[in-house]
């Protein structure tokens, strides 16, 4: 069996980046730019008025220290002339600076009597105030590279550019397959050998964080039939995802199915602690991965194999993280363990808390973990205090 | 003007927490439980077959290492029963462990000959790779309590305790007006003294990264127009933000508008920079929230006070969460400075690196920013190395 980072290389060998596809603005939230943005205007595209006051000529604060209000620049407005060096302009934060001033005084240091402002001091300066044109960007530079992750910062910047068709990486077409035949639908009331469907939507759902919508299907425990649905399937979506049926077991029937649809079997089982059995093939462009059916293998699986896959396809660059384990562990296998977590910050500290669990297939405690840490094989105490890889289950909350 | 921690205290001390509402399943992800959710079965529901094997009464192994194979005990199957104990069952992960056994001892240390699984060794315990009835949750245990953010993992509890429809804390209705005649749609060519809207799409973005639809609306700077424009708003939403028109600008009509409209102005003007004119308001059971125009001033006010609210709204814990500034800083002002940063991750701390800006106004480099330090007003020198409260400003990506 290999072991966890050789099966992870070997993911990043099959893998290649996909497709670009252009869509609406309003969609783009949480995509990846597929080409680069470059500003149509400087930025600012003239000086703006910073603050809200007047707009005067700075070299006449060597003369004066009152102006008299010749009239004032609205933001929105065209740009006005300031027609007598010893007047001023009111100015609005936004505004444009009206020409022949070069110095924004705000109202806190000024009083208006008599359709006048009469300055607290001169101590001024040219330029104060004034946010000068292209300081930010000239016209034609490149504002977001290709690759860029698209937070509410960014759809700012694309708005501002005046971008109303987004060029993204395409999102990769998934089915989420089940298998299991003691598996019934949610709104069902298991018989005693039964239990309700659940990876599927767990899956379902940490794709909805990664911002793609995939749809699940069911397949029986009956070879011939999850033939015939896996050759349909493999046609129709770009990935498929299993949960379940890739172990030992007599009914196990994923792996030979794959091989008599030609599925090439590049990882089946891992030296790790949940998940041994995954599994992970091509089919021509196409690729399954087989995640054993307990809830933890499943969710740690995805994670582990998957989402390193999709970083990679979408060309999003791996970065690991690291947090302090916050309890004494030992563990005695040879084999990376994947220690479900809960984290929290102190001092500026990454701390991961173990969740107490009771093994794979407890989908109770699955629900307090937001994380897990990858011990490796080669170790079997770990202490309080040290760092291991982190791999965070789902999106912050708030 | 009061503090940002004054300003805090006034906001949480007008926050109610929202209604609830039922809302299907498919829907949940990443809404808040408005009620504890509670075990309708034993949690495994029944001793669940842990490993693909053989079944077999532990106490035979003082008398016998061979064990002819009676049948096998599939998932999804109704129990059966060990008829002679001499004998074994096949069994796959995820059966009902059948009756008259004890202990799974998985193929790995078996050979299976003639239809009999001879034993490598009789070192096995009773109930060994057997997950217990019950273990993990007893029925009517509760599994989640109110107030659990739903994630994926969270989702696999709710889909296996069969809920379809599921109650969750009502999200507010929010409308996001901006104001300022110098804002032009996206699709159109500003002119030179023109800006294209952009703080309503980033503020949308924020807000869809909190689960929240709002809308975006534009109104003019125009004193009549905006207060029947803004009485309507009050009637058909819960809470509405601005972008804009709070400072002390002649067409800064916000102020006026709500005091003329019975708004009870709580909050306008904060010791801190960027946002220094924020406002907060309220009108019987809504909400007014007034950000300062500038891009970054908008969304840094938009984090610090009305996500603020919205987790106290929604019953969320507001736990701090602390960075280590990672180059020296200095800033003068007896002021809050919320300090644009980039995070990152090194040996388990988290590091804020200061984004390089050119003030509030700047767009462009917001976009590089993904949180912000809070640097005390009580102190001008800021070494690298030090921690300060961090928010983030949109979700991990990845």
């Amino acid at each position: 069996m290999i072991s966890v980072e050789e099966a992870q290389n070997i993911i990043l060998k099959f893998t290649k980046t996909g497709g670009k596809e252009s869509i609406a603005f309003e969609n783009c939230l949480n995509r990846m730019l597929a080409e680069g943005v470059f500003a149509d205007r400087d930025a600012p595209p003239f000086d703006r008025v910073a603050m809200d006051g007047i707009a005067i000529q700075s070299q006449q604060l060597l003369k004066q220290q009152r102006f008299f209000i010749e009239d004032i620049q609205a933001a929105g407005q065209e740009q006005k002339t300031l027609k007598n060096p010893e007047n001023c302009l009111e100015v609005m934060t936004g505004a444009v600076l009206p020409q022949n001033t070069d110095c924004v005084i705000p109202y806190e240091k000024i009083t208006i009597n008599n359709g006048s402002a009469e300055l607290a001091s001169t101590d001024h300066s040219p330029f104060q105030n004034i946010h000068k044109q292209g300081v930010d960007a000239k016209k034609g530079d490149q504002l977001l590279p290709s690759g860029t992750w698209i937070h509410p910062g960014v759809k700012g910047v694309l708005a501002t550019t005046g971008l109303t068709q987004i060029k993204v990486l395409k999102s990769p077409q998934i089915m989420i397959c089940s298998t299991g035949d003691e598996l019934v639908p949610i709104e069902d009331q298991p018989l005693p050998h039964q239990i309700r469907r659940s990876n599927v939507y767990m899956i379902q759902a940490a794709l909805k964080d990664l911002n793609i919508e995939a749809k699940t299907t069911h397949l029986p425990d009956d070879k011939a039939k999850l033939r015939s649905a896996i050759k349909e399937l493999l046609t129709d979506y770009d990935v498929l995802l299993f949960s379940g049926a890739v172990s030992k077991g007599k009914y196990d029937f994923l792996p030979v199915v794959f091989q008599e649809l030609g599925v090439q079997i590049h990882i089946h089982g891992v030296k790790q602690k949940p998940g041994k059995p995954f599994l992970f093939g091509t089919h021509g462009k196409n690729f399954v991965f087989g995640f054993p059916g307990n809830p933890t293998s499943t969710l740690v699986c995805f994670h582990a194999y998957f989402k390193l896959w999709l970083k990679q396809h979408l060309g999003i660059k791996d970065t690991s993280t690291y947090a302090h384990l916050n309890k004494d562990i030992v563990f005695n296998k040879p084999v990376t363990n994947h220690l479900l977590v809960k984290t929290s910050t102190e001092d500026g500290k990454l701390l991961a808390s173990p969740i107490a669990n009771s093994g794979s297939g407890d989908w109770v405690h699955l629900a307090l973990a937001d994380a897990f840490l990858s011990l490796p094989s080669d170790q079997t105490e770990f202490k309080k205090g040290e760092i291991f890889p982190i791999t965070f289950l789902h999106r912050n909350s708030f």
